[in-house]
């Protein structure tokens, strides 16, 4: 691996056969919110792995597992090929230990991905990220931009609430972007999260809407499970600020998150 | 785009025929004094869209539109055939919602973009940028530095106070020291502002200065609503600084700014 | 040396001829760990001189030596032929005066490394490193991970502690999660160490680890003086910081280290 | 001037023919005392333009002179052919506005200008820098540093105190690093200053040195008075630092800087 250079490792020279399958990227980024869809998705499907990415950008260290093996930082991406019952959507899933460290090989490594999407004829990518509002919520919304109006104009159906200003950083946004670029539709959907917590409920609430999208079902039970974990993670912290503020003795059933959300968050 | 690549896109495969056009550019930076100026003149004269430049050293992310579209961050460049009648001058437009964020890119964007200005057979190339003094001035100075001693010589005629040390950094610099390189005349006119705020009152002035060197006429109204704007929003920051110091219940009609500006300040 | 280039000076036109010799590198690092060690082997055995290894990366400085003479920072490589008896273990020994300033040039420097390591046949990699506790231990532990899980099996029968979380930075930790994309092994072997001092202790304590597992004997005499020497500055240091603690008259004799070692410690 | 470019404007397509030429470069940076000292030489010997050297890796900025006009920042270097009763030495003298703003950079600037003096011959390359000790000192001494023992040797000769530890950093310890991996000869010539001062009065100590060295004559006198105006500026400094300290009304005469230089400094 040479200086800014990516590497791509395939786990078989055969490549399998798409139909033009949707591209769903799941990156590392707040709250875990899209990394966890997806790799619920790879999990449930299940998907096939197609290949692993190295990066020169991605930081410069190794990961121990719990048997005591240790890996370079890597993305991948798997695949999976749709039953005709299923609408016939084929899907490349993407899912990653890191993003790159600096905005140049951003770039560049959305270009690869898209270029390895290109080459199964993929004409719709969606990244999966997070809407930070700082605060906790019992039923997070889902946000979302897209890099073409006619999809914007069908959120309202799917329940997402568009977005009309601000930025969409990191590979999220550039993906997309990118994406336009090479006359790709691109989505960015984004989860409410408080942005204190890895958060399986917003990635729920992702997940679900992008299934809606393209028509697919999932088992999400052990999805659910995590949400499950999330709100009780959630409770026990607010209990903490409440009895911090003083709160006495008093039930805590029915009380509103301490802030209400902004309307406008930080997006990442 | 691959790493540290700049990308090209072009609304049409034909080139349109311009006589020698002047480069003006107007790069986002402080008080958007050089890309107000340079986007009204688009809007005014019209312009018509040439290209759009993308680079892996602009902000890795996507700018959110109010319909919910999401676009990368890249400059255009704009083309305006003059009229005999306006001197048959010529004009190449340049605006962005970004500079590169390293130096390296900075110099290599510089290059493209005179790359292409010179394919046109630009001679002239006009930087319009911001000399911040931190004080607010009811009539904003325009200031000026050229790569030649001739067009430095006219500056007086044209009201332009000629610059006699410090730097400008960033594009508005590098584009026109890269222009001498190039045996192209490089003029950057900076127009005076607090740094504050958004000003188009500066804007206004910059572009007048411009105009009247190049000889080509504008509706100058809408810039000129702006400009209002402007004056009135200075007037009411300068009316919170009053009354934060105790002013009491005096008039503050005929009020001088708050300081005199400095001789030299800061110019980006 | 051109931009982000390496530049490779052998110190002869002809390679030895070496049979799949393990690579042992000791790059400088907290507490000198790994390069102490890798440092007494080279003088020990002694290894000879194979190629300096220049980058452009590397800290832009001279180091100046005692004689006055002054030099660019370099990693160099030594190469040793074990005889028959040794078992026929043959080595690369890295050693270097810094590690890449940037994380595309680790992974750049990395790759190169092993590139030179693969044209003698090298199949097994080791980093010698240090893991930082931030307390003083009588007996230094030795810690590992390495890339298969074979290798992870037979760790305990060196007494050698299995990591299973945590990650390991720079280049000890690249060189061994490259090696794997090569289809070498690659072990990282971590001295314990508080990261306070140059400790020669815990050099010794990995380096007797290595020599366990590469079947290779070596003169210890000097390194055991370097660890007395290390003892001391710590056994100095104690006194110092429970004095400061107004120890009062007490005799420190049989005294524990002020802290225990956490479970998992910082890593370089 | 693409990304990391390095870019050369000859001032003729000619070149001069030189016999193996000393390079003696004087880089911007503390106290300007190698710039100074340089600058000097250009001036009295003189010496004539050779080319000047754009990098996109100089601060991305133009400075403006006193006549309005405006540059790119850049290095140059000047050619001198001694007559024979000068010892038959030739020289190229380099000067600059800036030193590269990055490691690798630095580096590759360091190997293009070791190019240029490898195309004439130069066997020996001389680097003007400052010892900073944070002290006033009345009479400068002069350091020193060589990338070979004979070159030392000789430095008691010239009354140069030898170093024996530390680094010099930037272009004056890295011209001479790279030189000597050209079989080139690298002397780098320290003069003591505070630091806190554009010192002519080191810059003289430095020159006075290397004139010794290589055996030519060039008038002083300039840099002498600049020297003096150094004296001043110090001696109002010192009794402007016993003022504050509440010194009365004493005199200053013969009075002691008012801390011994320490022994070791740091260098630029």
């Amino acid at each position: 691996m040479s200086v800014r250079e990516i590497k791509f490792v395939y786990s078989s020279p055969d490549r399998p056969k798409l139909r033009s399958p949707h591209l769903v990227c799941g990156f590392p980024g707040s709250g875990y919110v899209g990394k966890l869809a997806v790799d619920h998705l790879i999990q449930e499907l299940p998907a096939k792995h197609l290949v692993d990415i190295y990066s020169s950008s991605f930081p410069p260290q190794i990961m121990i597992r719990t048997d005591g093996t240790a890996d370079l930082m890597k993305n991948s991406i798997f695949w999976w090929q749709g039953e005709e019952g299923q609408g016939g959507t084929d899907l490349l899933l993407l899912t990653g230990d890191s993003q790159p460290s600096n905005p140049d090989s951003e770039y560049a490594l959305a270009e690869e991905v898209l270029g390895i999407a290109a080459q199964f004829g993929t004409q719709q990518v969606f990244t999966l990220a997070a809407y930070i509002t700082g605060v906790f919520v019992d039923k997070p919304k889902v946000f979302g931009t897209a890099t073409d109006l006619e999809t914007v104009k069908e959120f309202v159906a799917h329940n997402i609430s568009t977005m009309d200003s601000g930025s969409i950083t990191g590979m999220n946004g550039l993906i997309i972007g990118i994406a336009k670029l090479r006359d790709m539709k691109g989505i960015c959907l984004l989860g409410e999260t408080s942005g204190y917590v890895v958060d399986a409920k917003a990635s729920k609430a992702v997940l679900e809407t992008l299934l809606g999208i393209i028509d697919i079902k999932v088992d999400m039970t052990n999805l659910e499970k995590r949400a499950k974990d999330t709100e009780m993670l959630i409770h026990t912290i607010e209990q903490q600020m409440l009895a911090s503020r003083g709160g006495g003795g008093k039930s805590l059933e029915g009380q509103q998150p301490p802030q209400k959300p902004r309307d406008t968050g930080y997006i990442s």
